[in-house]
């Protein structure tokens, strides 16, 4: 690995992706394999002026462990300080953001009791709820970096050997977020320059449905919430900080209308659900509700997927990539829906964003139902974008803009 | 490194030394260097039928950095989730037990700020004193483990590079925790038996003081607390569960009263304070109070220490532990007080165990100080024993009882 680069990572993900401020606390969620990395950023972090900076170190062998070897019960119960050694750092008077490190081994759940992981998670994230309230609501700025474990490594190469394949992980991170060439914040301001074309031009439309279609099969027409948002690459905080959430970043997405989605999708990348693959997914949709659906493998965890809460079987976001993303171009399949979500168009399945709604960002979550936005414990997003996609816009005055012709922006 | 060994080691750490109970929840505190260790640890936990295992790592390059770039206010500041992490599980129905895991850098924080790193830890000590309270008050099991990291290995052995080192150190804790032989547990149980013996006649002595004597000048004259109790190797929580605090462990130790210390010590051996060495202590007590005291190397550091409040200076803890002691044969310092501790009798700077005065394990910290045993954020281990050591037992009657002649158990 190249010192230097992952110098110019870090300090890209500190700076210009969280954009810490001055006087806040940076929180650092890093698997222990991330250590050297999340050290780099912190030491980042204080020199841009921090107040603070905490780490969570997770041990997903350990998970592992405990997923296998402890009573549902046991797992089911969240105990109160894991919220709070969240909540503690918003509710000083610098501030939070954060800065969550992915090295995920895709997985680490294998041949594990499906039913068990599942309760297990939809504890967690119901215990965790007030905490993703502040990160989806952009109440903060927050950003998520990928370190190659060995584990997810040698699953991306599998070929490799160990070495060589986190080296070869990391040249294809360097490669798909920007840094490669060097000065990632130059990249990336031109980056999300760009994207923000494309929204104010798919704002201009005066869009109320976009109707996906693809030779696999895929002919769904995803309808808009009322006062729907395109966004993509740079978001903004409620007050103003701008940040980029993911890196890599290939999407313009905003918010389908909970009850009005209508037609057939198929996925076209495999899916990494709670550390176990489903592949070759479908669903059929009327009013906005997945009525049917099924997949090649895994069915019986995308059933418990979609039976986490009513808001499950609803879309909370859909999302534009070309088929020339440099995720796709890659030919990797990264098994991480951070990656493999910027290689394709793809619906997310669960809660929508508040900030893809006009105003969203400062509403409950009645008042965004009340805008159709979905809500869910769960956001799951689900690739169906395919080299031969066609994009319809259908604005509210009756006419058909052109999005996607062939897989690629039409405008 | 012996895998078989290594898994007797986890084995005998979480069954014989904290005795899990079923349904309780175990935490660990962990490096993360450690963390195949403490998977071993919480794997064997299952087995023995907890109801959880929480793990908390720890990484303690970053402490440095965070030592070394906060601003000290951030340092004080500790947050309330950091005492509910642990208090979270004692008042669950099953309860709590904890292991913590040791593979400390003996010098983590060389050359930063020494003033600093005393008001964090003392902010620390402070916040987390209902959990100490839990612990050194045997409410619950707890017990200490230790693991080669790199650094503290090449600190033991600073002639060998990191792989050998490791090795060595290893090899090192297995002889003095007993696990070389195999079946530590059995080794544990006659270790135990002997020690209550001595206890058992140190209590018939009824004493009112000891009298350490060594030709480097040492004659202290340590008056006992009321009701006194001598106690070693095997403990027991106020439920009556016993359990090993210490592994190693060779030591039989009592209470000092806080008020009835007098005479001149001499440290006998470095010691590792946050992070930092002090070498060739000595201090003169009156009236139990270090009233004069210095040290040839890290004097700032021991005045920091002796300032953290008005029980540093007194004395919360007086160990017996033979010249011929394990840890002592091995010929090394290990900088690290949990081992060297067992290589040397020691007093101990701070805060007295309730349960080394009798029923004082129920009692609170004014009740326990009417007795005489002291109170303080610390507790600081210094090694005094010499291979001349005599120690003298002063009964409350006149009687004088030799307890160590030539640094060996008199009887």
């Amino acid at each position: 690995m190249n010192d230097s680069k992952l110098e110019q990572y870090a300090a890209f993900m500190v700076r210009s992706a969280v954009n810490v401020q001055k006087g806040q606390t940076l929180i650092i969620n890093s698997p222990i394999e991330a250590a050297s990395f999340a050290r780099l950023c912190a030491e980042e972090a204080y020199k841009a002026g921090v107040y603070d900076v905490v780490v969570h170190y997770s041990d997903e062998k350990m998970a592992r462990i405990r997923m296998r070897d402890a009573a549902v019960e046991a797992l089911e119960e969240v105990q109160p300080w894991r919220l709070r050694s969240y909540m503690d750092y918003v509710q000083t008077p610098g501030g939070a953001c954060v800065l969550s490190i992915l090295a995920r081994d895709p997985e680490i759940y294998k041949g594990l009791d499906t039913g068990k992981i599942d309760r297990a998670s939809v504890a967690l994230e119901r215990a965790m709820k007030p905490w993703r309230e502040q990160t989806m609501g952009n109440r903060l700025q927050w950003s998520i970096a990928s370190v190659p474990s060995e584990a997810w490594a040698k699953r991306v190469f599998p070929g490799k050997d160990a070495d060589e394949a986190q080296r070869a992980l990391w040249e294809a991170i360097y490669r798909v977020c920007r840094v490669e060439q060097g000065r990632p914040e130059e990249a990336w301001r031109q980056h999300a320059k760009a994207a923000a074309l494309r929204v104010k031009k798919l704002q201009e439309m005066e869009l109320s449905a976009l109707r996906l279609q693809s030779e696999n099969g895929t002919d769904l027409t995803v309808g808009l919430a009322e006062e729907y948002q395109f966004a993509g690459v740079e978001e903004k905080t409620v007050a103003g900080i701008p940040f980029f959430a993911n890196v890599p970043s290939e999407e313009v997405f905003t918010a389908p209308h909970k009850e009005r989605v209508e037609g057939v999708v198929k996925s076209s990348m495999p899916y990494v659900y709670n550390g176990n693959l489903i592949e070759g997914i479908w669903a059929r949709f009327e009013k906005g509700r997945a009525v049917e659906y099924g997949a090649e493998k895994g069915e019986d965890l995308l059933r418990q997927m979609m039976d986490t809460d009513e808001g499950a079987k609803h879309l909370g976001e859909i999302a534009l990539v070309p088929a020339s993303s440099p995720v796709r171009k890659t030919g990797l399949l990264f098994y991480n829906t951070l990656f493999d979500e910027n290689a394709a168009c793809h619906i997310a399945f669960g809660a929508g964003y508040p900030g893809t709604v006009k105003g969203g960002d400062g509403m409950d979550r009645e008042q965004l139902a009340q805008k159709g936005l979905n809500d869910s414990l769960i956001h799951e997003d689900v690739m169906v974008g395919t080299e031969d996609m066609e994009i319809t816009g259908l604005s509210k005055s009756g006419k058909e803009w052109p999005v996607f012709q062939k897989g690629e922006w039409a405008f």
